[in-house]
Formats: C-alpha cells, structure tokens, sequence
C-alpha cells in the first residue's frame, strides 16, 4: 500500500541510491522515522541524527550525501535542495489521505443564478455567491463563505471556511485563502470638512496573482481609484493588514500582524517578520528584509537586513534605560561640553 | 446620460464658473480625466497639472483659481475645500451605477419572529437575527452577518458580509460596519485566585453613534457593566482592538492595527497612526496625534503629535545602537564620572 | 424574587455577619449599589467609600472587615479574596437572567450525519459541522460556525457566533471561543527553492485545554507535524496570533495584539500585556510577565517583569533622541575619546 521509491523519484527528480522497488508509506523526521518512512536532512549539523536514522529512505543533498554515504545503510535520494523535496513528498503523502469533497453545490449555499460554477468546483454549505462571479475549475470554497459580484477564483484556488472575498477582487490560480480573511474591503480614505470625515468611495479593485496564500483573518483593502495588487506567489501569515493601492512584489512573505500601510510598494522575494509595519506611500525595493516588530517609516531602497526594535530588558532596567532615551538630547549637551572643557584644557597646554 | 454641472452645483454648493448645461459622467484625477470628467485641484503644488488637465470641469479653491483661470480653458466650480468637494461628488457617481440589493429578507436568512425588520431594510442571505434585535429603515445586512439579541441598527447603516453585532448592542445611522468586524464581544475580565482565572461577567453594551465606521475584521468589547462608547463620526480601519469600557470620542480615527485597553478615554478629533498602541486607564486629550508603532504608556493632556518607536536602520548599525541602549545606565555613569574628573582639573586652575 | 444572604454564603463559602434571610436581587459597584444590591471591596484605599455605600451587604476581606465594621452597618461576607468571590457572585446573577438556547439542532444547521451531537447541545442557526465531529452535553455553538471534520468540543464550551474551528482540533471542557475565532488553520511553513516558496503540509493540531478562552478574530495554528498545544485555564484576549507548534502553559493570560511566532515554549502563569511580539522558536519560563508593546526576541528563562518599548514623546522631542539613537555608537566614540584626553591630562599631572 506504499509508494516505491522509484515512483517518487520519477515524480519529483533526485538521483536514486538503493532499491526502486522500496516502498514508503509516510514521510517523518529523521529521529521520529521507522522501517516505513522515508526522511529527510536539510541541514549538515543534522548528519550524526541521519546515521542513526531507522528510516527506510533519506533526502540528502549531494555534500552531505558523501558523509551520509559512509554512515547510513538505507536508501538515498540525492538532490541539491533537500528541504524542497521534503516539502513536495509530504503534499504527496498528504493528499493521499486527504479527504476532498466532491464536486458539485451544497443545497445549503447561495449560489445567483448569473454565477458561473465550474462543474468541478466545490461549493460548500452557507456559502454566498453573487451574480456574474466567476469560479474555475476545481476550485474548493468551503463552508460560509461569501463571493461577491463578478468576483473571480482562479483554478484550484482553497477557500477555507468563513472566508469574505468582495466584489469585483480577483485571485489567480492555485490560492489558498485561510478562514476570516477579507479580500476586497473599503480603504480607509476620506476628506476632513469643518471636522466631519466625508468618505472618499472606494471603486478599485483587490487583484491577487497565482500561487498567492492569504493567512486567517488577515485583510486586504482595495484600490480607492486604481488597484490593490499581490504579485505571483506572495505568502501572507495570519492577521495581516494590507491598505489599499499597495502593490506587493512577487514570492514576498510575510510573517503574522504585519500592517502596511496605503499605497506601499514593496519588491519581489522581500521577507517581513512578525509584526512589522510599514508607513503609507513609501518604497521598499526587492530582497529586503525587515525584522519583526520594526517600524518601517522610510523608503528602502536598497536590499538587505532592516530592524528597529526597543531590546527587551528586565522592567527595572528598561525604566533606568527610557528615562535616558527621552533625555538624549540632554546627554548629548554634556557631552558637547564636555568636549569644549576638554578643548581648554588641552589647547593652552600647548600653547605654553 | 451624464449629470449637468449646474446639477452638481445646486447638489453641492460651490461657485460655477462656465456653462452650467455642460454634462460629465464621472470624476477623475487630473492626469487620468477626459472630456467626460470633472476633476479636482486639492494641493496648489499641482496647478500646473491642472493647467494641463483634459477634464471638462475641474473643483477648485479660491486661492488656487486665480492662476488656475488663466492658465485651464475648462469650466470650474470654486468651493473652499476641494477635497471634500470631490469625496461628495465621487459618492454621487458611485451612487448612481451602485448595485443596491431589493428590501426585504433573504429565504436562507434565519430571522426571529420577535424582531422588527423595516420594511425597506435588506437582510441577506444566510444572516441569523436574534429575538427582539431592531433593524430600521433603509439598512443593508450581507451575506452571513450575525445580529444579536434586541440588537439596534439604525438607519440606513450597512453591514457588510460576515459582520458579528452582539445581543444588545446599537449603532446610530450612516454607519459602515465591514466584513469581519465584531462588535460586543466579551470584555478581557478575570479575577484571579489561586493561580486560576474566574471569568467576570461582562454585561454592559457596546454602543455606536451616528457616521460611525468600523474596518474588517475590527473588534469592540462590550463593557464589564457600563458601556463601551463610540461617538459620533469615529473611523476605525482594519484590525483595530477597542477594549471594554473604553470612550472614543467623535470624529476622531484610528488607522490599521491600532490597539486600545480597556477604560481608555480618547478625546474627540484625535488621529492614531496604524499599530499604535494605547494601555488601559489612560486618558487621551481632544486633538491628540499619535503616530504609527507608538506605544502610548501614560495620559496625554495636551494636544499635539505623539511618537514612540525605534528608528529603523540596517540590521548590523541596528545590532550597535540596540547594545548601547541596553547599557545606556552606564554610558551616563562614565559620563557623570568624566564631568567630576574635569570639574576636579578645571577648579584647581581656577584657583590659583 | 432575590436571593438570600445564606443562600450565597451556602453556594460560595465565606463567613456572614448579618441577616442570612436578608436578600439581594443583584451586585453593583460600591458607589452605585442600593438597598437591593450586594457590592464588594477588594481594593483597601476603597474602605471610607464602603463606609457611605447604600449596598445591604458587602464582601470583604478579614483585613477590611475590621474597620468596615466600624463604619458600615449593612451586612458583610468575610473572604480571603473578595474580587473572586465578587466574580462568582455576579456569574451567579447573570446565568438567573440569562437567556439560554434550547438544546436541540437548528433547522438551518447543517450536520453531517456521521458528527455526534450530545442530546444537550445547542447548534444554532447556519451553523455547519463536518464527518465525525464530537460535540459533547451542554455545548453551545452559535450561528455561523463552522466546525470540522473529527474536531472535538468538550462539555459546557460556548463557541459564539461565526468562530472556525478546524477539522481534527479538540478543546476541553467549559471553554469560550470568541466571534471570529480562527482555530487550527494551517501554519506558516515554506521551502524556498529558485526563489519560489512551496508550502509544507500542516498536518499536527491545535489541542486546547479545559477552562481555556479565545477572544474575538485571534488565530492559533495548527502544528506542522506535532500538535500546537493550549494548556488549561489559558485566557487569551482578541486579535492575537498563535503560531504552529507553540505551546502555552497552563494560566497564562495574554492581552489583545499579542503574537507569538512558531514553536515558541510559553510557561504557565505568564502575563503578556497587549502587543507584545514573541519570535519563533524561545523559550519563557513559567511566572514571566512581559509588559505592553514589547518585543521578545530572545528566550527569558528567570521569572519577572520584562519591558522592551520605546517611550513616547512629544513628536519634536521623539525627532531628537531618535537622531542621536541612530548614532549612539558616534556618541559612545567620541565618548571613548574624551577619556582617553582626561586620562592624558590626569596623568601627567600625575607623575609631576
């Protein structure tokens, strides 16, 4: 009832040490695999663990595969990027198992008659869909969740349960959308008059490319006038805030709570930790990476690593520390004339 | 099939200069309108844009239309705040090709007997509405929003998908509750006892006034036993957190992520950058500014602009600065003891 | 129609000075009770406004009952812990009003048929409960929630409206689980590999203990491989995020905002104030507490108080010392440099 090795070879690529005719049932951690398991060493610290490893089979990459080769008696796949095939056999394995519901709509679900259903499309119960949207091809949307008019959801795009996509917003194919998210909601903009906010309409839209994941309960704003954009395989964790007429380049991740703020630009394959936020209207270029919880109040233009976090100290140490940060300036005033002393000190010496 | 400008004038107010016959379709920003458009001069940096502008009409100040006449052949409508101008008649553009579902209550929608619908209201498809909840005239409940018992909505408020307003909660008129948001959630209240935590009943409201917005997924606790009060006009953007008991005061707004403990009083007219950060029992003045990533650890009494947060810089200057503040108590140490050490070299000097 | 003194001293404990046939129809704070009510006083700078209070009885410590004696002439509950007895008191008051749903399935429910639904259970209105689900007496599910396949909810928890609760999680007894409440959506995990994430699969659960809160829209996900593990009596407050594979000891408290990354190892009794940011991967001793707004980027293995934010200041003010903490390391330079002048000019003095 397992998979032979020489199958998973076949599918995924790596070059075969042992016998194709093996079979794996599961995939597990090198101190946690058994006799039916294949495993996996993505890092080189991890080599003695491999050794002793009672899977039948190992990922490993080509440098360590010469000291693996010496010390492990089970099979091997070699390939440069074991942690990506790691990945790739365990949605395998997992999909075998995976209960998937079958085509068709709920009777329960709220389907306008103008909405076009792909015949292999899952429709869950409770769920809402408004006219002129647009579901693809094995596309999944689970229950309670609500597509708005002339909505589109690429191809094999995951909406979990209790997930709001708006009108008009598109997603590309292969999406996964956790439950709470809210894609497409009003951007926050408006005109100040005698005191009174007057709400400026909101009539873009949220556009989000291939191969975009979206985390629970985070949101995405659309456009005021243009659109809000999310490039090809974007990663947002959970409880994320996206304002509207953001762009965010392709294969950009973002960890949990990070907020950005309207009309930010952000490049491609940039890296966001937990929490960080980033000031409206700013640009931020690709390959930048900024630690969690920094505040990002300027443009960012060049690639690297960012961060800006008060550090954490013990509570009677961090008040002895503030207490100081807000009096810099007059720490910086002593210096300076401390400096200008000295300056008298030491200048008439030498003019004696 | 467009709207006159005279239309426009006798709707908005403001002073039309040109054929007041002259029809536009839409509104759009200076370098994008076309002859079918009005557009919009809100910054003076721009007239020259403006002079260039396609736009059939354009809204103008006072101050800007003197160069603005002699410079831009189309017509124009003078009024003392453009912006606002532009939100109003963007709203009435928007208005007129709006989709606005029918009154009436969906057949999924599950609505109990004993509450009071108005007749022109729209309850959507899969909503629940509890016992003795008040919906009034002109109100619009999507898709799968939750409205709890003897709950009020008033006039024409619109609660977008997915929206949770708990038992005995009310919002005046105009309000915008978007997707997500939950409003009369249990205040965060325990005693404690023997290292367990007993639950305090929180039985006070949550109550919203009249223009209130509330952004996705946004939370508002009910109070302990009085209310939790949002006045008139308050904006809330996404993911914002509003603690039990807590007082917003009118017209003031909050962007993206900010987050508000319980008891906070927040005056009126005050403006919160996104993720900042307010602690309980703290009062805030009218006209207070508190910019983005600040945490607001003690009353504020005077208004003004507020900031708190760590200066963004790359990682490694980051590594050096954070150090140093960690031991910020003995850089003043070697400082006072470098002021005693000159003050020992200068006095001697002095005295001879 | 109230309650009797001796009737609450039976059910709660505590010694009574006064009147067991006395009774009271409520509980209210100490200046606001009347004739009707019981009230309490769990704060000792509150004695002289126990002293005027209108209340026919009030809980008190034996350290204030020595002087409440004195000075009030009501009855008294005599209690080590007034503020938990007050706690259980005003439980007891709200469940005698309470409104509770009838046991039984709402016709708009759907069910699967293989889910188990105790005969006490209450299943609102669009809720819909996947194969195999286990929902055991007196369990309250309120419109709109979704619960997964093989999830299981322990006796006496309350999920409110539009909570996601996801397929293979379980919760234990007397839980709470808040609007919007996200529970067991997929971690964040990726390979990279050519610049292109590739998801891993989410296969662990979120386990949650007996007596455990989760507030309104926060999110905990579920373990990558091994489970993500909420122990009992964990009170968690709105908007928070829970990584994968984290777990959190059992009566630690965490106010709204706060993030924890994956894997973290939070201990019991812990306090996070609101905001707080844990990375991934720590770990925090039991009995830690850390303060508002803090970001805890390393593990903390002693009990205490921690604090990490930078303090808020006029905006001009903020302007100045956040200059001269970019260029700290400049300061503690030139710093160096002035003692190594002093030293130059002691010294010599010195060998005079």
């Amino acid at each position: 009832m397992g998979t032979r090795l020489g199958d998973l070879v076949e599918r995924f690529g790596g070059q075969l040490v042992g016998d194709p005719d093996l079979e794996v049932q599961g995939i597990a951690p090198l101190d946690g695999a058994g006799a039916s398991h294949i495993s996996f060493l993505s890092n080189s610290k991890l080599r003695a663990l491999a050794a002793q490893s009672g899977a039948a089979a190992l990922i490993v990459s080509p440098l360590d595969d010469a000291t693996v080769a010496t010390t492990y008696a089970g099979a091997r796949i070699v390939t440069t990027n074991p942690y990506a095939y790691f990945a790739r056999v365990a949605q395998y394995f997992v999909a075998l198992e995976e209960v998937v519901p079958p085509p068709g709509i709920h009777p329960s679900a709220v389907v306008h008659e103008t909405a076009r259903i792909a015949p292999t499309a899952h429709i869950g119960p409770n769920v809402t869909i408004e006219e002129g949207a647009a579901i693809d091809a094995g596309v999944r949307i689970d229950a309670g969740c609500f597509v708005g008019r002339e909505a589109e959801i690429g191809a094999d795009t995951h909406l979990f349960a209790n997930v709001t996509f708006h009108a008009r917003c598109r997603i590309g194919k292969r999406g996964i959308l956790h439950s709470g998210a809210v894609i497409g909601t009003d951007g926050f903009g408006f005109a100040r008059e005698n005191g009174v906010y007057i709400k400026i309409p909101q009539t873009g839209r949220v556009l989000l490319g291939d191969d975009v994941d979206v985390g629970a309960n985070t949101t995405i704003d659309r456009g005021a006038l243009d659109d809000t954009i999310i490039e090809d395989g974007v990663k947002l964790d959970n409880q994320i805030q996206i304002g509207h007429n953001c762009r965010i380049g392709a294969n950009t991740a973002m960890a949990g709570c990070v907020g950005v703020a309207g009309s930010a630009k952000i490049g491609k394959n940039c890296t966001f930790g937990g929490a960080a936020m980033v000031l409206g209207h700013l640009e931020i270029a690709d390959n930048v990476h900024i630690s969690s919880g920094s505040m990002v109040s300027r443009s960012v233009l060049e690639p690297g690593q960012y961060t800006g976090f008060y550090p954490l100290a013990k509570n009677a140490e961090w008040e002895k520390s503030a207490a100081i940060v807000r009096n810099l300036s007059s720490l910086r005033e002593k210096m300076r004339s401390l400096e200008k002393q000295i300056k008298q000190l030491t200048e008439p010496s030498e003019q004696k």
